[in-house]
């Protein structure tokens, strides 16, 4: 994945949706590409449309030798909403004096579930909406993004590089942005029934729009960018490694947590299946397996209990 | 279990919720016994407490010869709720002017995974609620009951006997009932999302206090009393089918609807979720594994396409 050549800012907002468009679907290839050498098994590749304007195309490795499952999603979908609609779904007005308001949205999601239950899970999404009118006053845009970790064990080295990556990216841009991306990714992904998160965090952040597009078209490539050079080596140290039958079905019970924040917590998941989005593209980021038992509970300083009390209190990384 | 003994009407509620709390009890020790015999394995038990108030008792066998998992919770809370939160959790207002009004909660739920795939989970739960003054005319109360069954494998015969049982009990009450409530039960088991029914449905009713509580009393304790003398007999003829590979991965797909149901669609189990109840005893109701695979679909004229056609269009079976 080559870096974005970035333009002039042209305060044509049609010049960064080709552009975000063009670089999030060039890199659905790059990375589909570079999984499918690792694993050795193809991605099966659907396109879609969307009955309202725009379309996607998912592709899903599945039963793969290092994959279970791993999940490629771009689309790019159109058209317009009601500013009811956009209010709701996105919990902010379209400056817009109109009954339906034109909407932009774009993005490009990466799901994957290792066999191996030392490999980490990864989420990661990058996102540009706008809507409104095409004049600058009137105009609402903003991007969005999320690089989340979901270990099984614990490995700190991993927690640490994935973290520190993300910084990096953050620190070129604004000093702030990692300690506000890395709380906001530990709240959002946070399970209130269980009083647990899901996974070690990363980075979340939505409704970005403190400074030029283009600016900010840059910040979300190089985020995007940052993924595959941090996850491979993880990968790589962990795949081979030896897995016991109680670490498998640890594996799945953590699944199970993972299909309940899926299901129950995440925003986009819920917005998904309450607009009838194409449900097999929705749920193509659960687990291929999860598991429940009843009041199962981790042995005292077992490898299983010390996961659970990074989950409990996010830990600094980075 | 033995026929519940019917006082004549006192007027008094206590009588009542006396009477539907002792024989809920008393048929969890029935039920579960019945269970483990058939199954081989024991239940464990855990009774917990509720700050506000009450408790239940939640019994679970898990890993059993026949059952994978069996959950028998019975509960009894009571307390005090404001009236915005009886009327956003119960869709219905208490007829009173207090700031916080007193209410009596009592329930019985059976939910029975069983290992062969050829064997359908099932579904029971009985409930009583009451709130408000003790006095007749500001009290509100009512009765609340479901039972269905999520096949696998479609036996029309299964699927007879458990509806025509449910009928018999509905018709002793009223002609009216058994339509009414196995209506409500294909449309509360319904996943908009895959356009799709859970199971092939039963009964469900709630609010229902269109008769003298003595009687209704008596309604849903002939109802459970229906369940095991026609689920047993399901069990006896189908747990020893041989099962090939194929089908325990549609197994394990279904149970993914099943999750799907509960988490996303279940008032039950969010209610559950967002008020902070005992969450291992919410998510006991969970199948004990589940799995999820990219655009599967059965092929046209299998067993599992036969089963996806009912389940997308509700039958009549009695």
């Amino acid at each position: 994945m080559d870096a974005l050549t970035l333009r002039p800012p042209s305060g044509d907002r049609t010049v960064v949706r080709d552009d975000i468009t063009a670089y999030l679907a060039r890199s659905q290839d790059v990375i589909c590409q570079a999984l499918a050498d690792l694993d050795g098994g193809p991605f099966t590749s659907d396109d879609w449309t969307r009955a309202g304007g725009g379309g996607g195309t998912t592709r899903v490795l599945e039963d793969g030798r290092v994959f279970e499952r791993a999940l490629v999603g771009f689309s790019e979908i159109y058209g317009t909403l009601s500013p009811e609609r956009i209010k709701t779904a996105l919990g902010r007005s379209a400056a817009t004096t109109s009954s339906e308001v034109p909407f932009y949205a774009t993005g490009l999601s990466i799901v994957v579930h290792p066999r191996n239950p030392h490999v980490p899970a990864a989420l990661i999404n990058y996102r540009y909406f706008d809507c409104g009118e095409p004049s600058a006053e009137a105009s609402t845009w903003w991007f969005g993004g999320i690089a989340n970790l979901t270990p099984f064990y614990l490995y700190k080295e991993d927690c640490k590089a994935f973290h520190q990556a993300h910084k990096a990216v953050c620190d070129r841009y604004d000093k702030a942005f990692y300690g506000r991306f890395k709380e906001a990714c530990d709240e959002f992904f946070y399970l209130p029934h269980r009083s647990e998160h899901r996974g070690v965090g990363g980075i979340f952040f939505e409704g970005l729009n403190d400074r030029p597009r283009e600016i900010l078209l840059g910040f979300i490539a190089d985020c995007l960018q940052a993924f595959l050079p941090v996850y491979m080596p993880i990968i790589d140290r962990r795949r081979n490694m030896a897995v016991t039958p109680a670490q498998t079905r640890w594996h799945q019970l953590r699944r199970g947590r993972y299909v309940e924040f899926n299901l129950i917590c995440d925003r986009g998941t819920r917005f998904g299946l309450e607009t009838g989005a194409n449900i097999e593209a929705v749920l193509a980021s659960m687990p291929p397996q999860a598991a429940w038992q009843y009041e199962h509970k981790p042995s005292p300083g077992s490898d299983e209990d010390r996961l659970v009390a990074v989950l409990t209190n996010p830990r600094a990384w980075a």
